[in-house]
């Protein structure tokens, strides 16, 4: 089976990369998390490559739990840039890559949120896109005034809710209500101005909001993650969905189910692209490959490799790290996913040791450790038989993991004329080839003159 | 009375200019409210005249009274760009001068407050400013679930634990905390690392903050206003406050309180910087600052004008506009203001025209206009007479209003060595003469020391 078209490339491009010992690899400047530069240098480079977007995550807690004692100091992922921020600054030295920043629908106000995401709209000429979540985690609830994370129904109806608001604000002014007329004195044209009066069970938002049309009509919406209520907000709405899938099957399985949810919505299945995320360690060869995701194990200190098995299996720090996982009792967090692990270390062998190296290679998502055609036959097999759009690329560490990427696998997919070698449009909706936003107001206008 | 030092400037640049008219300016891009280029250029011109800071005023709701009718579409004051998030990306491009962003502590989170300013000090090297305000429209809280604002003493409260609580924040790692041996695998110093744990009556956040220290220890704190609460506010914590007066008296008595009230706070008066604003129209000789002053008065549309009245006189739309004030009747919004309008209307023979030109050529605040000369001897007067560490100016419209005073006043000012030709420093508290910041534990920890 081929497709016609060309995939999708989004990069993930959170602290030092994806892996938690990535800050100590040698190319790697250990400051970066907190160095515009750093991001700017792999923001540009990943538009060099002509990718569609760099995408960061975000939390709005930080752990201060040290569990086992003495991996907290160690952690590498505690220290960050707030994304928008961050993006921001990006967009003013990059001209077509997609910015896509995380904010949280649980404890954020719409009004800010679609100020914040239509205000980069504008800033970068059309290339900003939000990367709509909840928040689940109680290091963020205790940052806004609670001691628990909401349960999971009502934060999903306040996320439902949330989108509604933000793009009924994004609305607020029709395309061409700006006219400006010096001459008369007109500034707007007060009959393509809409007020949103919004009233509903968790937020009452007037509006307008003052940012006027934006250049992609409104910034790029984004899902990800596999919870039901989230699926349902992304077949809605969401004009890409980040997906993590281990196996063709399963991938094809969830890229059906979104398609269908959005069809579902009188949206066509080219509406939303769906990009299942990776980590790559590429090598010329397959031994230089192995070598590349070797180095990175070796830089794995043990009390985070012991951390990141915590909840699952319990403090393992008095036990032989080279001997083997322990059953996990009862006093455990997560005792489901523990058993599952402790069967797997079982039946494959593994040591406590390289039970967390082999979670921490691509930070519990899908690693490849291939040579560029390896790599590049897996993706296209994937993106030919239906279970991807393209790819969330999650580099191991920054900029190099990425390097490896554009410099050795990029050139292979455009050469089988499966990636672009020049940007199609002006803004990301256009590079991800969808169609223009219409106003719900312009629409409803078009209707209705239709209809007369 | 001579002193010594330099005085501080800083630039306004909300919308095209203070002038309610700027926009239609020939000079004036009219679409530049939604143009990250356009405050770019006039950042970076302020940053060549070595100006301290750019300040964004802000407001998180749109007016949509359209009183008098007509008036709401040729108001040019609506559209804009949230200030954080288009200074993040003018930080990218300028290197020197300070970025001062407004947030409101009433409809915001302390935790994000503190984060993105956190993460905009990162970005510019230590140039971020915050500006420290309370909403008090109804536009606003219609924008946040609640029909009416917060109450004077509500606001006031609330804003004085938000301010504890970010600044609580922002010292959630001591300076050096972040080792990041690659060799050991220390990420941070632990002993360096403060969980905030605040419980207050308005607020709940246990923090710690990810941003790690920042370039200038933390943000600059603004503050602006004569209500006595935020006056409270300034003493405890501001660096720099924006005041408002006519005249060198009043200028003189309210920097005197300020500084009086950082001194009962234990800080010594060189701690905050007071900064009266103006609007200046500059002219080589008065004849042509009077002609750029009545080119912005011709291009004021007379709806607009009548609605700058509407909230003390109601609507005059009925009334020759070339003719006599009417005296408010008991309908009008605000009365008190509307009779000592009426009757400087009458002292001074203005007609309805006259009022509404005066009183939008500062958009409210003090108007000079003059030749550079004659302005460069006010502005020496008010600061060698203890009334002001510097100015925040005005312009009428941009770049234009910032040109002339650029070309023409700095110049002289610089030659009567009032004003910098070249920036002392890297970061704003630097360039503002300021102290270095001593995050609190670092200050506990040389106490304690000290007692030893």
């Amino acid at each position: 089976m081929t497709r016609l078209g060309q995939m999708r490339l989004g990069l993930s491009m959170r602290y030092h990369g994806y892996h938690l010992a990535g800050w100590r690899h040698p190319d790697v400047p250990a400051a970066g998390t907190l160095d515009y530069r750093y991001f700017l240098d792999t923001a540009q480079m990943a538009e060099r490559a002509k990718f569609d977007m760099v995408f960061l995550a975000d939390g709005i807690g930080m752990r201060v739990r040290d569990e086992p004692e003495g991996s907290l100091c160690r952690s590498a992922q505690t220290i960050d840039l707030e994304p928008l921020t961050l993006l921001s600054a990006i967009a003013a030295n990059t001209h077509h890559i997609g910015l896509v920043a995380t904010a949280s629908t649980t404890y954020n106000e719409p009004f800010h949120v679609a100020r914040k995401y239509a205000s980069l709209d504008h800033i970068s000429g059309g290339r900003a896109g939000w990367n709509i979540v909840t928040s689940w985690s109680d290091e963020e609830a205790r940052n806004f005034g609670r001691e628990k994370h909401l349960d999971y129904e009502t934060r999903y109806e306040r996320a439902a809710e949330f989108v509604q608001v933000v793009t009924g604000l994004w609305d607020s002014f029709e395309d061409g209500a700006l006219v400006r007329d010096k001459e008369t004195g007109l500034y707007f044209d007060p009959a393509k101005l809409h007020v949103l009066n919004h009233r509903g069970k968790h937020f009452s938002v007037r509006g307008p909001l003052s940012s006027g049309p934006t250049p992609q009509g409104r910034p790029i919406l984004v899902q990800a993650g596999a919870a039901e209520q989230g699926q349902a907000i992304a077949g809605a709405y969401a004009d890409v969905v980040y997906s993590m899938a281990f196996d063709l099957v399963s991938a094809q399985k969830y890229y059906a189910s979104v398609k269908e949810k959005a069809a579902r919505h009188g949206r066509s299945p080219d509406a939303v692209k769906v990009l299942p995320g990776f980590t790559p360690y590429v090598g010329r060869t397959e031994a230089e490959a192995r070598a590349k995701y070797d180095e990175m194990r070796r830089l794995i200190h043990p009390k985070v490799g012991l951390a990141v098995l915590y909840n699952y299996l319990g403090d393992l720090s008095d036990y032989p790290i080279d001997g083997p996982v322990p059953e996990p009792d009862g006093n455990v967090r997560i005792r489901s996913i523990g058993k599952g692990l402790f069967e797997m270390s079982q039946r494959d062998k593994m040591s406590i040791r390289s039970l967390y190296e082999f979670m921490m290679a691509g930070n519990g998502g899908r690693v490849l450790v291939d040579t560029p055609g390896q790599i590049a036959d897996d993706m296209q097999v994937w993106f030919e038989a239906g279970g991807a759009d393209g790819f969330n690329i999650c580099p191991s560490h920054l900029p190099g993991g990425l390097q490896d990427f554009v410099e050795l696998v990029v050139p292979e997919l455009q050469r089988r004329g499966l990636f672009r070698t020049e940007y199609e449009g002006f803004t990301l909706r256009e590079n991800l080839g969808l169609t223009p936003y219409v106003n719900r107001h312009q629409t409803l206008a078009s209707s209705s003159q239709a209809a007369e």
